[in-house]
């Protein structure tokens, strides 16, 4: 029996400050024999997301820190390539949280079957994935929007952003996105159907949305923190709802104040901070009208795909300075 | 016919800063004579509060500035002494808006009868009134305390927060107060039966709250905002909920950031802003809460009382120091 052998990629040492190649560390590794009841995944594709980027810090958070000397936390899709588990075919579509690495294995628990024949198979770490319930549960739980309303959602052409934002305008709202640059700015309004886009590279992010929602805020999806939050505040309406998702902007220990905590006040705000793992209990809807939607072309997604397991440091830290352009995805075979 | 003379304290100049006497002027004006349909109230107690120092400045806020030139908004009770209105008899007790006068006039709206018979005419501007409401509302509908969890609640010996711990500990939770100093913590604990109170004086906050609330904060009731906030968001559980109730720390226009927004997110926070005006379809069930409890000896509270219309401005100048102890009424008779 020939060895198999699966790379994978380990967090080396914490970053001090921004996250360098040198936090991660590549290692080949013999893959066991499979034991009874396993099952053996080759991940097709690994998700990128910015809250690794939060689990790789040591100290409080809402999750424990990423270990230093194992492999890197992460979705993943792929298939089933061995299997001495009688609920799992060779061949199955299977998405799971194998991490950074090239093959997984499991005795059976943690896999999700996914059906790739309508929907790429990518697409079930993105707008189907996690992302896609995170925009979905974060407007429809917490934003809340109803017709008419100003939705304003920040990382506008990411993952989570462009789904909040395509669902806002289903709600009947006037949506404004917020991203990096004329190109992001242009696919976010043109190819997404967004009202308005404020590039915040160009600068005067409070001046942009100002003039993108003359009738005020109502909902602000946050997914950057920061001085973007601190703008949209200005010109929230009263009884407002901000639902906090991310704080890239934050993630290297810079110093991030809320610079106008007593417009909570004075607008009536409601500022919400939350983690969609811990709502499973609205997958099953969201995943359904996020699959419907997706499978029929009314829910637009766009994906940046880094080829190789070797690539996925540099495609991580490019996610964190917005290098990557809709959903980041490292193809792994 | 003698004429009557009603003497009025009017806003003379928005502050620059900290508030100081000559913002305000006292003048004296002949009372008109009553018209048909008119109600004449003598004030017998004015209500000073912290949200009459947002008011005072020019700029946004939930509500129009008060105008420089009149007489300064305040809720008042008194008593009807001439009526030309079926509705009203003299003899009647009423609550109203009458602001800081010893007279107002009316044509009957705005006037709430109140009952004087089991419950002192001013509690009607304390815990049978807006703050008593206030503390409940922001209790009840923002912080949903369950039994076993920690509360806390600054300003504790105030209005609004003696009546917010109090209410929690019939909730069956743990309540933390914060006061300045010794002798109000003490009666934060003693008198009010509070389980722990910090004193901000004393320095260290958050040492203080880690100490006095050992399994974290599940509700901040906060009339404060500042680094008090700061201190108890630090400590506060996952799901803990915020209620902004006022942010007194801001309000002579000292920059007052949040320090560590990021835990919004990473302890999953609820923050929401509130002004009990906006929700008077509450008042009828909770004043007849507080006013069983009030007149059952089962909600404590207590008044400082300064004695005449000419002290209102150093009594409410000493309210935005804390010099108060308890509600902070103007005796006008």
């Amino acid at each position: 029996m020939t060895e198999t052998i699966n790379r994978q990629i380990l967090l080396a040492s914490r970053p001090q400050g921004a996250v360098t190649p040198d936090n991660f560390r590549l290692v080949e590794t013999v893959l066991p024999p499979l034991q009874d009841g396993q099952v053996r995944v080759r991940n097709h594709f690994l998700s990128l997301d910015p809250y690794m980027r939060g689990r790789m810090n040591d100290g409080k958070s809402y999750a424990a820190p990423q270990p230093v000397g194992e492999v890197m936390i992460g979705g993943t899709v792929g298939e089933v390539v061995a299997s001495r588990n009688g609920h799992w075919q060779v061949g199955d579509h299977v998405g799971a949280m194998f991490g950074w690495q090239e093959f997984g294995t499991s005795d059976g628990s943690g896999l999700q079957k996914v059906d790739a024949s309508a929907i790429p198979l990518s697409a079930y770490l993105g707008v189907v994935g996690m992302p896609g319930v995170t925009g979905w549960y974060g407007l429809n739980r917490i934003l809340k929007p109803v017709a008419g309303e100003t939705v304003v959602v920040s990382a506008a052409s990411g993952a989570v952003g462009s789904v909040v934002g395509q669902l806002a305008k289903r709600h009947g709202c006037r949506v404004v996105g917020i991203a990096g640059g004329a190109e992001k700015c242009s696919y976010v309004k043109d190819e997404l159907g967004f009202d308005a886009c404020v590039d915040y590279k160009a600068g005067d992010v409070l001046g942009g949305l100002k003039a993108a929602a003359p009738q005020g805020i109502d909902g602000y999806f946050d997914n950057v923190g920061g001085p973007t939050l601190d703008a949209a505040m200005v010109l929230m309406n009263a009884f407002g709802r901000i639902a906090v998702c991310g704080a890239i902007a934050g993630y290297d220990g810079a110093p991030l104040v809320m610079k106008y905590p007593t417009l909570i006040l004075i607008s009536r705000l409601k500022v919400e901070g939350f983690i969609v793992s811990e709502h499973m209990e609205v997958w099953p809807e969201a995943l359904g009208q996020l699959g419907g939607l997706a499978a029929s072309g009314q829910l637009k997604y766009r994906e940046s795909v880094a080829e190789g397991l070797q690539s996925a440091p540099e495609a991580f830290i490019g996610l964190l300075k917005g290098r990557n352009f809709g959903k980041q995805v490292v193809k792994l075979i």
